[in-house]
């Protein structure tokens, strides 16, 4: 086990510990497939890749398509090293989101028309975005949480469209989106004027600095920022000055696929020392990305299950709730020229961006 | 709006934002009763009390039992205010609590079954449990993530009989509880004796450092700490000493019944700067617990909901999983002495102790 976490701390150069080998096994072995068992994973994607291919090399393991079968040899190993398959539970009626959609069940299937027409996801601008479910529970959820009820939105990136999808239920007021991509620019504004909804998209890449009629305006804003330090705390930091003041709540996600738990820390300092918010929900999971076209061209591809299309929506990420205390303070320097799209745990071999961001 | 964010604050020497009141009138309007509205408050219970005598003071709504009614003159400042009532879409399967218990089925009748000769709550101790359901979807948890198989597991405090219900699974390798309550410490030894259960109870006052033999030495812990800082520390530092290493898992919860956001913050920078591990999951509203019979006589009675015994268990907790990192330090300091139980935002208004823990 020593020599499993060495080497898979070495090539990936992502600090891991014996447990997060442990939990990887585990899930590898309770759900017997590569892609079924990311998102049980709490480790970035490329410690799984690791450690599947050290287990390869070491013949404990082989590979049916996305499958992974285990050995004799790897058996007896597990055994030895007490490994036990993990135990889901996830409920089956809300998919562990906690959300409940009965009362959006129009809502969703009007919302499922109006994006049929959506701009596909393309690599420029590292999308990938929900499926139309998850944009449904995010809209049901601020309903719950009363930050969306007569109240202003401001969505920081909208491949999601949660901008129409919140529109549709007639609570708020006024949602406005800032998007770098002119096609969902142009596909959110033609929307909102044949639906008539109090839906607006502005382009703007989100590393200037927020135009001033958009400071201190919104009740609420949502965005799902690119996973380094720097883009955290550009994206949530736009998002916070864009708010009233204390007691306005700002929603994210983060995922484990390109976000090791240092990583985590790292985000959770930054919100809480240097934005000054307080966390109020991390919700596992509750993020289902739809697989985009260029997955299988923009991944490494040295073993088996790298090569198979996946058989089920298998990025997700945990949905964060944060609210502003009075000392939260506003942040909207310019940040232009700074790598904020990719690092050692991206997802991504090959290209600029880091999924999910804008 | 200002008048009743003043009064309010002043009243309860809580800062409360106007946000917070909103979400406050937002709740009581979808709910329509004082309890039943307390699960979606994210204000100390002071606060909502505070508020309503306010209301009530100001023949804006006038009490039926615990129910809020709304008289005219009220309605009409909701209208000018533009509060609108919450839109809650909990989970009705898993409670929002994100697991499903079909595979306990049977654990959890064997359970409830044990629990039925438990011990009372007492004030003295400050206990108060929570519902069998919940201690089985503890467990639930505990198995989805890899923190019971096979694993050694610290249970500080167990008025809950997190324990028991653990080792009925087979899952844990041991599972020592630390607790202050003698009645408890014999309850549970009593039935880890007759069940045959790999189960440890020792009777130990958590202000005092942990035994040597309890230190490093376990995978998980799960521990219910009293709402102060302190006692978060202390209780979370406690089991963070007993932990094997890096990677290893914590569970806690914390209400916003007795914490404000102000305090939630206080706590996560605990957490992360202080204790220097990692927040993976807050659960809201996870942890249910029952009514304790000595609730009316211990908080204020000043208005007619709190006369009133509560038709459904509305005290709930966040569920907080934490896991460790390799700077996670050890502190097994002695804290006899210090007030670590009761501060401005409890819940009680005479007695010595803080829900929840023991």
């Amino acid at each position: 086990m020593n020599e499993l976490v060495e080497a898979v701390s070495k090539a990936t150069n992502i600090r891991v510990t014996r447990k997060d080998i442990e939990r990887v096994l585990s899930a590898l072995l309770s759900e017997g497939d590569f892609w079924k068992a990311m998102p049980y994973m709490s480790v970035p994607f490329n410690v799984v890749a690791e450690t599947c291919k050290f287990l390869s090399d070491k013949d404990f393991i082989w590979f049916k398509g996305s499958k992974v079968m285990w050995r004799e040899k790897g058996n007896q190993w597990l055994n030895r090293e007490k490994i036990q398959p993990l135990e889901p539970s996830v409920c089956s009626v809300c998919n562990g989101k906690t959300i409940d959609l009965k009362k959006y069940k129009n809502l969703l299937a009007h919302f499922k028309l109006l994006a049929l027409k959506r701009p596909g996801a393309i690599i420029e601008y590292d999308q990938g975005y929900v499926t139309d479910e998850t944009t449904v529970a995010r809209v049901a959820l601020l309903a719950q949480k009363g930050d969306i009820q007569n109240k202003e939105i401001l969505v920081l990136g909208d491949d999601d469209l949660l901008s129409i999808a919140a529109a549709l239920t007639g609570f708020p007021r006024k949602v406005v989106v800032v998007e770098i991509d002119s096609r969902l620019v142009n596909f959110i504004n033609d929307v909102a004027r044949s639906e008539d909804l109090p839906v607006e998209a502005i382009e703007l890449d989100l590393r200037k600095p927020l135009p001033q009629n958009l400071l201190t305006s919104f009740d609420t804003f949502w965005t799902d920022p690119p996973e380094t330090p720097e883009a955290l705390e550009l994206f949530v930091g736009r998002g916070i000055a864009s708010l009233r003041g204390p007691g306005c709540a700002g929603y994210f996600g983060v995922t484990f696929v390109e976000s090791s738990k240092h990583k985590w820390r790292e985000f959770q300092k930054i919100i809480i020392s240097k934005l000054n918010a307080v966390i109020t929900d991390i919700i596992w999971n509750f993020n289902e990305y739809i697989n985009w076209d260029y997955l299988l061209d923009s991944i490494r591809n040295d073993i088996e299950p790298l090569t198979v299309e996946p058989s089920l929506n298998w990025y997700r990420s945990a949905q964060y709730r944060i609210e502003t205390l009075e000392d939260t303070p506003v942040f909207n320097e310019e940040a232009t020229g700074k790598e904020i799209y990719i690092d050692k745990e991206a997802l991504v071999y090959t290209g600029k961006h880091s999924k999910g961001s804008d």
